[in-house]
């Protein structure tokens, strides 16, 4: 891959600025990684991509290409503008944390993807005032028409991409989702390297 | 209605704290009327009802009778005991707010459910860190087959309850949601008082 494309490692996250109307490709490398994706405006980080108010906005559980994502303001903040993928993503669960670990049986300290998100906005040396409900890139968790949600592995292929607009002045944090006791990240449920790249202004 | 029955006035709020074990019902009276509902342990009010984590829990969109709702520390906060409804509730989207009267060309301010939640919180004298997805009772907004979500009137009739058991010592927030220009309150959406009671312990 070229030099601009960055990695997030598997289990671990990467954040990246982005200043209004900028592009980024977040590429699913392995087709079986769930990335957990959340927006905060520069301005103030009490204003972030918020999923309940998006599907309010948007009146669909998930978003498809031309879709904005809204703010906890309804402001949007991102559009989804290119989706190579099948489009299954997940806006409806919470990323996982030492309490889902502890459930699932772990033993002892379980990486996640609540505390890479607080430690991603730490080192950036930014406010986190709340854990918003991520979008979660290729999560396949749909709701069935009888209302369950069955966590199955992802439908997405190696290289499978999603392009993003920045509609603010904002911080992305990417975590890969550390998810290894379900099959979130596919039927081998091993974690995966994902990457991105800011994409030139003159595309 | 007996004195034990108290008011959650159209387009307003009421609070009620509840020990473990406690159990309250949450009246339709008009049958047409949703109710925002959240709920906060006393402990710690930085813990409270989750949507999101309450779907990943039960593996539903929405809850049924037995399930338990859980906190963001991915403990039962609640139990849906009994739902004479046909169990049409929402927990997908964002309380309303001035951003979203705004938006559908309100002139003025508008009465909303998150200023609702917050001056609650305050006359009870307790934090409120951010706003939750809240348990939108009654709300008609299910996912259809191909991921839309439209608004639609409640489908329950005049006086259908739901019973909820603390499972944790914890303070319930009500809104009788004050949409009037969305059917989420009926096709003539008119936001009606809601009620609930606490019931005897002997029950």
């Amino acid at each position: 891959m070229s030099d601009d494309v960055r990695v997030v490692p598997a289990g671990g996250s990467a954040t990246q600025r982005l200043r209004t109307g900028q592009l980024v490709k977040v590429i699913n490398t392995s087709g079986t990684q769930v990335i957990d994706c959340w927006a905060f405006t520069l301005a103030d980080t009490r204003e972030f991509m918020s999923m309940e108010h998006t599907r309010v906005e948007t009146e669909r559980v998930s978003p498809r290409p031309g879709d904005h994502l809204y703010t906890n303001r309804r402001r949007p903040i991102l559009t989804l503008v290119e989706d190579t993928s099948p489009g299954v993503h997940d806006t409806t669960f919470a990323a996982c944390d030492v309490y889902r670990y502890e459930r699932l049986g772990a033993r002892g300290y379980h990486r996640n993807c609540t505390d890479n998100l607080a430690a991603a906005m730490q080192a950036a040396g930014l406010d986190l005032v709340t854990t918003p409900c991520p979008l979660n890139l290729w999560e396949n968790s749909q709701v069935q028409p009888d209302g369950r949600q069955v966590i199955a592995p992802p439908v997405s292929a190696p290289g499978d991409f999603v392009v993003l607009r920045a509609e603010l002045d904002l911080i992305l944090v990417f975590s890969a989702c550390p998810q290894d006791m379900a099959p979130t990240n596919g039927v081998n449920g091993i974690p995966q390297d994902g990457h991105f790249a800011v994409l030139p202004a003159s595309r």
